[in-house]
């Protein structure tokens, strides 16, 4: 069974009632970030139950030191790891003198959590009575500006319900955080300085190793009423600064705490300028006060769900599902920094390092692309751009030259941080996904000057690594590619992944395409980067040679081309006649069993149809389709989106809406019993796409926007907002068809349903 | 280069000279053991330079939790971990109250360390100048006792050269000990007592979580002329015991110190008794004296050289590197104790855990059949017989049933330690040799009663897993078997590897021929084992029809079985075409890029030739091995020694030499530059196959022994013993041919050259 205590709300996420099991999970769910840090859902005051503490900051991380059993030759030294930040939302109280503890009251009532995705805010309040009988109303309040990258807020509100109490308030920060899921248990973090200074509260502390600064600070006021009382020093310990103020409330009243805090660090200040921008986002919080910043947070989600809401009718619980994810996604990533990039749990969790994926140029760059201005995804890209000579080296590890690049497939600067060979080493499909974000960047945006500045380099890059990852088989007459995993990790190290090998073909294809375009269009540009690569004639010749000769696996008995050489060999019994109580089968199955099943983890050969599907036709598709499907486990969270789309595609669409329902709670309903941990960020752009390219069938075809919208049986209506170069469009969808409106200055056309369609600025048009 | 400082001597292994650089080596080279302990060549005084201390115990282990950077399912928990024991040896010095330290003297002068192998000792001698400038002699020797395996024996003799001089010795026992691997640095011991009694001593220590008790202990005298010197407790501390004495030596005076010591352990003895156990060992020890017990220690290896010496002729240091295997094989084990095993490092370092591998069966068992009494060699068979019902369960771990049973690839107690994938799950071949021992076991020793009381049992287990392991695949029209490591591991979940499937094939086969033949000879015994095992008539007719139609990939163009399905598809380019600076390409290259490459780590194809020699016809194997050789690069230690073979059969006696060469002297001149890690136990027994096998052709052919000697050209004669069913046979070859006389009361008949011949007892012929 899934959970499902999140009670359905079209714009918030809301827990209600006392039920500390799940509260680990609920810290998840209810993450806030900014796009430069975030923070799971604990609790600002002491908390004696089960929870996970996690405040992250975007590019900070830890070179923790690897763990393997048996080292392999070309293995990194260290996997980056997202670090748990020192805290600084830390407030906890006495209730006369003794510390409040929700865990030890006699009764909790009303307890209520709600994360406001429309306004940006984590809220949550209670009633309760104290062990000692004292009935409290605490009402916690919590954002992190979406203006103000490095600060957040919280209103903390205690009433007193049954009898005047003595409150003593006592706000921390602490700098004494460990990683769960630290290798080797070592210390990531030294406290240098813990201050105190005019009501103001610092701790400086650095990572070790990687000696990033950061200053984390807080500053708190308290009223009663009217009645403003004065924070003191209470401690500078070690690795925590405490204050407090004291004030007594008589029956009904309420005290009313708000703190600042949030960090400043070296990615972005000088070390001595820490404490200096800390005291700037001190001024301007207190200059402003809480209702101003809370009033801008909710104008920034305007602004955001303006361009990139999904709004569906007739189904609450799917109305929920997709602003979590278009929300979640937004909180992570803001794209203001092209240093910063999409962790798989994003600030919700430690797992998977928070390091950067395949999964940003396969799933997520679309979404970033269509919703935000086009800078936000071309950083996407820059940043990529930017770890070039890293993929040079790690090429150069494994035993390629010549600038050959071979990008991580896991990291965090661009160094690879993965350790199991048939991953890092093999899974080289990663290469064609960077180079397919450029051409899918360039396709949707028009950002034809990326290719030029930054992409051609990339491409270059990737194609002499495909060049001689491949080689020439004379038993086979053609270039082949041996020992690889595909998308597919259900297999590992197997010769002629049809996927690896296509995309590898294509990448030699489009950029020899685009060097020639270069060459006839900016010929200048083209000398440049030709001399900047060292790019020779020869090489040329040698790409075109290896794409004309490439390998592909295919059965003539099943008109298919192959997953990899000797898939048919395999024991083809489908998933539906395995026995439940055998799945999931990565949990229930060793790994040899696995590997030497059919069964597949995620689309390999249809994620192929998927990002290049002009390529094939529909019989095609479906001939495929119908293959591997029933193989296919989904039991990657990146499998079922792949597979809406492509069965909105053939018209299935009631597989399509059983894979989309199964992508869009994910989390919500804790499908795979792991929530605790954090959110599948990445996977939640492909809820996205489930939409927009599925059910909506949203394509570029000859540079233009096209449209072949359908509609679930399950929904009565559905709309969408796209930002297609500068261009807010919004598409509303039911069953009698499908409304348009342009919001821009300028008229634009696009297709609907292979009809071309002109679009007036600010009108609706129904098609 | 090679190291080269070994000095060659016929029966010594010899090293001169203070070169502190290589003692590390030297400890490796110089272990000594008796089957039942051993340890490495540590110093019995104090020496602050480099060192790695060791000394274990048969049977001794630790379960070290299993540290994998990425879990599969299916992994062990903990992986068993030959243990770093206590130490007994320990005699520190004081000259005139100063701890002797050699590492600090002034000079050092006439080093010499010496392994006599003839009489199972270890020596070391030196003259030195103490940095406070005294002139000192020292001379250790030590030895553990062959007849009493919990006791072992160091006669220490200190002589003041220059002037008279006031010595303490301070002879200790030191529980605090640790192993170098730890994964997680765990301590494996507690100390519960250390104990001082009427001038013994002892530390009971016992092993965490495995609870192995054990008693180490001392008991030690001191002379000087014929004064003898008392000891006394000098300390009682946590982990350490120590006693001391003092004397005063006049210039030119000798004091002998006499220390006994080892173990006793849980494995022997009660808890209770361990104490008195050790006594018992004290009382014989000093009943004996030094002398006497120095004398048996010459006789037992007297016992051992006589069934199993090869001596060579014409080259010392050929003599020296296979007398030196055929020691180290027979300190390792003795074959007393059937739950004891041969660990690839045997007593001399911690690497692979001390723990059984299927280098045992494959390699290890031939040398104890054919040098020692059958109920050695029968012990090794009866250790896995008795792990039968951990191999079922190990099966089921990986999702097989009904009494399958796969033996583990790596075990202590058998239980799986092992923790790679690529290893534990799929290099199942294993299996095979421990049938294929079985098989051996029987046609050498006609020891056929083994297989009615426990053989048959363990060949039911392992041919139900066979049966289970493949699957009939349509595109293929048999039955094949994917995702598996064969005894190349340079290659990692192939498909049909030609050696796992072939042997999978004769497993059945062989299984159900004595399954036969137990029917038609011992009905009774027959029916009790089908019982034992509820074994089904359906299953054999399943085993038939896997035997007939198992799939083998086939080259038709090069008249080769191909190594696994695909191995055509690489890039054939031989090992002589690749650059020496790429090599070992363990050392150079990434994995995958071995992976992929066409190189061979050991015999793999070849090594099913080796074993099923009779299936196939010298042609053939004259194709494959100029098929696959050239891509071979002998990585393992445990490839050389069947090329070797091979080549001699094929009459190529140059390359059958230079591949003796690489593994006779592996250690001694240590080729792999890691003899400081220990010395590679296993693969010292395919060094005497290739003698025994290569060139002397030895092999039982319708159940008489068969020769066919040839002689290295480099050689003179060589002269080799072997223990057939309780008779000793020696042959002497050299350029006019070869004599061969029989230790025993009965003739016998056995054939060479093809030629049929009777051997009278205690008669010599030429032949």
């Amino acid at each position: 069974m899934h959970q499902n205590y999140i009670v359905a709300d079209p714009w918030s996420i809301v827990e209600e009632g006392f039920v500390p099991e799940r509260f680990k999970s609920s810290e998840s769910l209810f993450s806030i970030g900014n796009g430069a840090m975030g923070q799971r859902a604990n609790f600002e005051e002491f908390y004696s139950g089960p929870s996970f503490q996690g405040s992250y900051i975007g590019g900070v991380y830890y070179p923790d030191k690897t763990k393997v059993g048996w080292w392999k030759n070309g293995y990194p030294e260290y996997f980056a790891k997202v670090l748990n930040a020192p805290s600084w939302i830390g407030i906890n109280f006495y209730v006369n003198g003794e510390l409040f503890d929700l865990n030890t009251c006699l009764k909790v009532d009303k307890f209520r959590r709600e994360l406001n995705m429309k306004s940006g805010y984590l809220s949550r309040s209670f009633k309760c009575i104290t062990w000692q009988g004292i009935a409290l109303k605490v009402e916690a309040l919590r954002f992190l500006s979406m203006d103000e990258t490095e600060l957040g807020v919280i209103s903390y509100r205690v009433t007193a319900l049954d009898q005047s109490v003595e409150l003593k308030f006592e706000p921390f920060l602490d700098s004494g955080i460990k990683n769960q899921d630290s290798n080797w248990d070592d210390d990531f973090w030294k406290t240098t300085a813990v201050n105190h200074n005019k009501g103001r509260s610092y701790i400086l502390a650095q990572t070790h190793k990687t000696d990033f600064k950061t200053c984390t600070y807080m500053y708190c006021e308290l009223k009663v009423d009217q009645n403003k009382s004065q924070f003191d020093l209470a401690a500078e310990e070690e690795n925590c600064l405490k204050v407090q103020s004291s004030v007594k409330l008589e029956k009904g009243q309420t005290a009313e705490l708000i703190k600042y805090g949030g960090y400043t660090t070296s990615l972005n200040h000088s070390e001595d300028a820490l404490v200096k921008a800390a005291d700037r986002c001190m001024d301007i919080a207190t200059a402003k006060g809480f209702d101003t910043l809370f009033n801008e947070q909710e104008k920034a989600w305007d602004t955001i769900w303006a361009t990139s809401d999904i709004i569906i009718e007739g189904d609450v619980k799917a109305q929920q599902g997709i602003r979590f994810n278009i929300f979640q996604l937004n909180q992570t990533y803001s794209g203001k920094d092209a240093r910063l990039n999409i962790g798989p749990k994003g600030f919700t969790g430690e797992k998977y390092g928070g390091s950067t994926y395949w999964d940003t140029e396969a799933y997520c760059l679309p979404f970033y692309m269509l919703t935000k201005n086009q800078e936000v995804a071309r950083n996407l890209l820059v940043y990529r751009y930017n770890h070039l000579e890293r993929a040079i080296e790690n090429a150069k590890k494994l035993g390629f030259n010549s600038g050959a690049a071979l990008y991580p497939m896991v990291t965090m600067n661009g160094e690879e941080c993965h350790n199991e060979w048939e991953i890092t080493f093999e899974e080289i499909h990663r290469n064609g996904a960077i180079a397919f974000a450029i051409y899918n960047y360039v396709r949707f945006t028009g950002d034809y000057d990326y290719l030029k500045e930054m992409g051609m380099e990339v491409l270059i890059g990737i194609a002499r690594f495909w060049r001689q990852r491949v080689h020439y088989s004379e038993n086979k007459n053609a270039y082949v590619m041996l020992g690889v995993t595909g998308p597919n990790e259900y297999e590992n190290n197997v010769n002629n992944n049809w996927y690896t090998n296509y995309i590898a073909k294509w990448c030699l294809e489009y950029t020899l395409s685009q060097l020639e375009k270069l060459r006839d269009g900016a010929v200048e540009e083209y000398d440049r980067i030709k001399g900047i690569c060292a790019l020779t004639e020869i090489e040329l010749e040698q790409w075109r040679e290896v794409a004309a000769q490439m390998y592909f696996p295919y059965s003539n008995e099943h008109q298919i081309y192959l997953q990899q050489d000797g898939f048919l060999d395999k024991q083809l019994k489908p998933v539906s006649e395995l026995q439940s109580d055998q799945r999931p089968i990565n949990q229930k199955w060793s790994w040899d069993r696995i590997l030497r099943s059919p069964y597949i983890k995620q689309a390999d050969v249809l994620q192929g149809f998927y990002f290049f599907e002009d390529h094939f036709s529909l019989e095609e598709l479906e001939r495929h389709y119908n293959f591997y499907e029933p193989f296919t486990v989904h039991e990657s969270s990146l499998s079922p989106c792949i597979h809406s789309i492509q069965a909105a595609k053939l018209g299935k669409m009631d597989q399509a809406y059983a894979f989309y329902l199964r992508t869009s709670r994910l989390d919500l309903d804790d499908y795979n019993k792991e929530v605790e941990e954090g959110l599948h960020i990445t996977s939640m752009a492909g809820t996205w796409l489930s939409i927009i390219e599925g059910f909506g069938g949203l394509r570029i075809e000859n540079d233009k926007l096209s449209l072949r919208p359908q509609i679930p049986e399950q929904w009565d209506s559905y709309r969408f907002k796209i930002n297609f170069r500068g261009r807010i469009i919004s598409a509303h969808v039911d069953r009698n068809g499908v409304e348009l409106h342009l919001k821009s200055d300028i008229p634009m056309s696009l297709r609907v349903f292979g009809k071309k369609i002109e679009l007036a600025p600010d009108k609706t048009i129904k098609v």
